[in-house]
């Protein structure tokens, strides 16, 4: 089987659509999948793209539109009838289509959703609109095959291929009260080796794991790993069985947050891509490298309180980027190990051990690092022996500070309520950059007098 | 629902572990899922935790097993003989059963598999031992539901119900032929909505996407996230099928990848968790600080070449930190981008083109923060007019260089076949640190001429 999308094909493509061959291209589209389309769309020039998107049909484009890069979806959609969206909506799982309904302005919105043909799915999609992105409800779907609790194994099969008909995966049967509320579920197996006339009272298991409307997407993906669930029921706060959430939304929840701390690592602010415009990339990476700019206008003033053994030691400003380049990886190596541990809930033991463990660690490290650059410092560098043994006792003491801080500072975060990822990145540098030198050029005072 | 372990449930199972109350422990323990008694389990003691293991029956244990840390479970098999952990493999699924097989020593291993009771299942899990960790055939499991193209519907859902007796989640049911070469699959759905006596051949869907047994896992993730499988079978050379792999083995994948890229952003060279021991964190964060230490010994070797400016113009090397830090946050940042475009594949346009967006964008940030450098090194800083000057144009090229060096080197390892993760980390910060400094200064002699 071939997944790339090929430059010949793509050729071909815009030869049709010169040509406006229309038979042709549809014959070399069907045979695509609609994520290799919106690919190609996504490679093509936009006056292409929107030709392509009208010659298919729309079961064919509300898929499409639904993997396309952000600003491309808007610019096509920008280009459509409320009409015209509606009918792709009309195509796509509630969820789906309450993504899209929301990136669209006010006043669209509200002309799409009255040009829904399907009720029922409309209805839906407007209670999906109500809740909050980053929710359990925000990720949810509404379609899923619920039964009550009074049928049989036969009416319950029955139902089934009504209700299955919307929906492209199964998964678990839900069993539901006469009031709607969530009692449990019957798994497809269970169903295909019971008699018939079993009433569901007597087959349905009791144990299901379930989640309440609010809460939070990450929490949501963290319980379906954790316990290796496919989908998960959501019900709201009188256990009423609202909504659905399979596996594949949160790949995208995980992926994302994965993306988030990344970014947040590497001083990025925003979700943003490479492809993205100039002004977005600024955007999101302006902010970090101001602060980073105002720590190193208090680097400057901080060396500047030193400037006085400039005459006699100037040997000493020569390890200032040394010192602050480890201080600065020490401190990012501590904070990333924290901020994964508090992630993935395997953080376990008191605040004291912690301290004691990072401290030996970081005396661990220093030692060695601190004789690499003693002998370093004689033999390669030839300072003199004393400023050789500043800058090692200064590199053990600025490791272990440098390692204190990354490890406690998302700690402490964390405690506060902001997300620790924040820790890790230009932040921690820049704070850790500063201290470094304000240690080694406090240890060399004490040393040298000056 | 309550996710979550309390102290007060930890403290009660040790009371009864104690009291060797074996009855109250497993009553306590039965109504918890074995995701939640591995997480228990890793809190105890060892003694304590092997207590636990005895008490609870093997069809537990087993699951119990694959969510324990590493080294507790390493610990756990120690203790168990090999019929005991054949007995914990025989509940098993292949793939699982096949990944302990696979942390066991050479001679364990033999007896190990000659104690596995279900011989089918013992020759799936030696077949699997085959394949290499991170490929296809290394993550797929052989449970799976096969009909073949000459049956019908009827004799296909008779055989189904033997077949999906050991398998958790049925998925597609997927169709080949008498040389079991896989053909297509059958919806779940749609033989629940076709006539009983109909013949396979004529309603299975034949277009299906399938991987090969040595595709990489971390494409495989990408092709079943892209076309959103919640299945992907595996086949042979010859197109055999030989195994599945579904969503949940695929989570694994995109996790451990995210955390890979996050933890050599970081300078982690190996998959470590706050909770190893002191001697695997120091053997995973040391390499990289040994790295950074040499790359602080170039700095203090650049900054010797240009110690002649230091009796004139002391206030310079006040700056180099300053220097020094935003090439490397900048460089991180660039990487970044730039990697998880390589990651997700959305890098497009030609070299050239991505070389003038850089350029353009380092360009408008560069010229901002050499704004706020200079009005700062004038008000709040008060170094000289010529000084402010040279660190402003400083700052520009040096933004411009490392921002240029951060995109261009994880597309140079790229091509070269090297994981581009690796040029965010220290490996970035370190020489863009290196040519910050160089820079700054030659552009400091250009000026002042010393």
């Amino acid at each position: 089987m071939e997944f790339k999308i090929s430059k010949e094909l793509i050729q071909e493509l815009e030869q049709f659509i010169q040509s406006k061959d229309d038979q042709q291209l549809e014959v070399l589209l069907n045979d695509l999948h609609h994520a290799d389309i919106a690919e190609i769309l996504d490679e093509l020039d936009f006056d292409e793209a929107t030709y392509i998107f009208k010659v298919l049909d729309s079961e064919k484009t509300a898929e499409i539109l639904l993997e396309l890069e952000d600003d491309l979806r808007e610019k096509i959609l920008s280009r459509l009838s409320p009409k015209e969206i509606a009918e792709e909506l009309d195509e796509l799982e509630t969820n789906d289509a309450a993504d899209i309904i929301a990136e669209l302005s006010q006043s669209k919105k509200q002309e799409v959703i009255s040009e829904l043909q399907d009720v029922e799915h409309a209805k839906d999609i407007v209670d999906l609109l109500r809740y909050k992105e980053d929710t359990a409800g925000g990720i949810m779907h509404k379609e899923l095959v619920k039964v009550n609790e009074n049928w049989d194994v036969f009416t319950c099969i029955k139902q089934m291929r009504i209700q299955a008909k919307n929906i492209s995966r199964v998964h678990s049967i839900y069993v539901v009260d006469d009031e709607d509320r969530l009692l449990g579920r019957l798994s497809l197996k269970d169903l295909l080796t019971t008699a018939a006339k079993t009433p569901i009272r007597e087959v349905y298991i009791k144990k299901l794991n379930s989640v309440i409307v609010d809460t939070e997407d990450v929490e949501v993906a963290r319980i379906m790993q954790k316990y290796d669930l496919e989908a998960i029921p959501v019900i709201d706060e009188l256990g009423r069985l609202v909504g659905r959430i399979t596996i594949d939304d949160i790949v995208d929840v995980i992926k994302d947050e994965a993306t988030e701390d990344y970014q947040l690592a590497a001083g990025i602010s925003q979700d943003v891509e490479a492809d993205d415009s100039i002004l977005e990339l600024t955007k999101a990476r302006l902010p970090w490298l101001v602060l980073a700019l105002l720590g190193g206008f208090v680097s400057v003033k901080v060396l500047g309180l030193f400037g006085g053994a400039m005459s006699q030691h100037g040997n000493l400003f020569f390890f200032t980027p040394l010192i602050a380049a480890m201080a600065g990886n020490v401190g990012v190596q501590s904070s990333a190990i924290i901020v994964q541990g508090l992630a993935n809930d395997t953080l376990s033991g008191s605040l004291f051990n912690r301290l004691i463990k990072e401290v030996s660690l970081s005396l661990l490290n220093g030692v060695i690092l601190a004789t690499i650059l003693f002998l370093g410092s004689h033999f390669l560098l030839n300072v003199e022996f004393i400023i050789g043994i500043i800058v090692t006792i200064a590199l053990i003491s600025v490791i272990i500070i440098a390692s204190l801080i990354g490890t406690f500072v998302p700690i402490l975060l964390d405690k506060l309520g902001i997300d620790p990822a924040l820790a890790t990145g230009p932040f921690i540098t820049t704070s850790n950059d500063i201290c470094g030198i304000l240690i080694y050029f406090t240890i060399a005072r004490l040393i040298l007098g000056f």
